[in-house]
């Protein structure tokens, strides 16, 4: 059964008004932020959302503000038919659209800075991506007003900077998270696995085998840090041709460093490949 | 007839879901934000949201994000007491009354940056100010999630700055302006006035004059910039001992130069007395 009652909007505000009328008579509101280009990790997010809220609200926006000067904001991917079928079928209500200008009218002139959570993993080689992150998603939480708000763990510094937010903000939102989707090889879902070459393609399910490694060594009783980065680096090197960026061992979600492996930890990395850098992760309690 | 339903709220999460259920069951909630130590001004404010709101929450909040290093944080006045009366006497239904931990928990580390309508007039001798005020203010509009706000037009350029993030993030709350509420002899109430000494106070009449006369000169024909400038200078200088900070003319609400005086513009001012720095402004459409 497919709803037939997608309904697409370009305009923040009369969205908002919808929306503030379904939630006055009662409903309660999903909310799966996306850039689009939507996969199966995407389509989890918005099959959690449809069986938590009467109402799910999907937003497909490429953030220029999360764009470093050299990253791949021209050449990201689009296609809002596909997308468009995506959401029927997982039984999306609403999709949000914007334009650039919808949603920076006169520049991005009044921002959220985010001085924790930022200065490692990506956030370290992206000077200011997650203060873009951070403002955009400042924006559809107040355009969309969720009850509960859906987060893939693949962008796992993504959720825990979206998680510290939510709380110095105080912001009343539920921030659900949603752990990764896989290719049968193990590969990470994500909308830039499509620029991997055939040979690319192949060597980058070495990312989730080296975390598989690293798992082993804890479940053996490794805690040594640097033991357990050196046996996921050594695989890598191995089996890829990627440089990688970095290969960090942190707790989750502050992304403090720890002096003794426990409680929630992440392990997290990232590859770069001639045509994509990738990351993935894995977080586990200790 | 007083109201004596007022309750006190010290801890976020419980107005916040309190207030919820309110809006839910369908009431209107004006808010006006505080620093306390209520004056008249601030009773205008709570007037107007009394009229407009089923709900009136107000806050008392001195924040320490808003005050640079060397100014008068620590001697800011507070009289909580005195202030509980006047919401009683205002028929306020709740206080929120944080703690400075309370609201910055792990210390500010997630903040609003306003990069528009801060470089003049006030903001430009007190650097990171307004980003402290967009923060608490988004933070107390999550926790009251109020569909009025009210702020006094005394700290016009605040008012500006608020109306500009209220766009840029899409909040979902009406900015409401509450005119200047001033002394008998002119003077604009403020909770730093009781810091002036008699002689301070006698001269601190003279803001008003100097925009009265301003005013007069724009009613007469005038709409050079500087002529008018130089005629509240030279009132100034003449009839009292403070130093003058700036004497500015500006569209409201962006705050831009402008070529000739037309549209809704401002006219603002401060002086420093020795022993409190005063502002003052008035808005007029041509």
């Amino acid at each position: 059964m497919i709803s037939t009652n997608l309904k697409i909007y370009k305009k923040a505000n009369e969205l908002q008004q919808v929306l503030q009328q379904l939630k006055l008579s009662g409903k309660t509101i999903g909310f799966v932020p996306t850039m689009g280009y939507l996969h199966e990790g995407h389509e989890q997010l918005m099959k959690e959302a449809r069986q938590e809220n009467d109402i799910v609200v999907l937003s497909i926006f490429v953030n220029p503000l999360q764009f470093g000067e050299n990253e791949d904001l021209d050449k990201y991917p689009r296609d809002i038919e596909r997308d468009e079928q995506v959401a029927l079928k997982q039984q999306v209500d609403y999709i949000f659209y914007p334009t650039v200008e919808e949603m920076y009218k006169e520049g991005p002139s009044v921002t959220v800075k985010v001085e924790k959570r930022t200065d490692v993993l990506c956030g370290k080689s992206r000077p200011g991506h997650f203060d873009g992150v951070a403002t955009v998603v400042t924006k559809l939480f107040n355009i969309v007003g969720p009850h509960n708000a859906y987060f893939g763990l693949k962008d796992a510094q993504q959720v825990a900077v979206i998680e510290g937010m939510v709380a110095d903000f105080n912001m009343p939102v539920n921030i659900v998270r949603v752990p990764i989707v896989r290719e049968q090889d193990g590969l990470a879902k994500s909308s830039r696995n499509v620029y991997l070459t055939a040979e690319e393609r192949n060597e980058a399910k070495q990312l989730y085998a080296s975390l598989q490694i690293a798992q082993d060594l804890i479940a053996a009783g490794e805690r040594n840090r640097e033991r357990i980065i050196s046996a996921i680096e050594s695989h890598l090197v191995k089996y890829t041709s990627g440089t990688i960026d970095y290969i960090e061992i942190y707790s989750y979600p502050e992304l403090q460093k720890l002096d003794s492996l426990e409680g929630e930890i992440i392990i997290a990395l990232a590859v770069a490949f001639k045509s994509a850098r990738l990351i993935d992760n894995c977080i586990i309690t200790l």
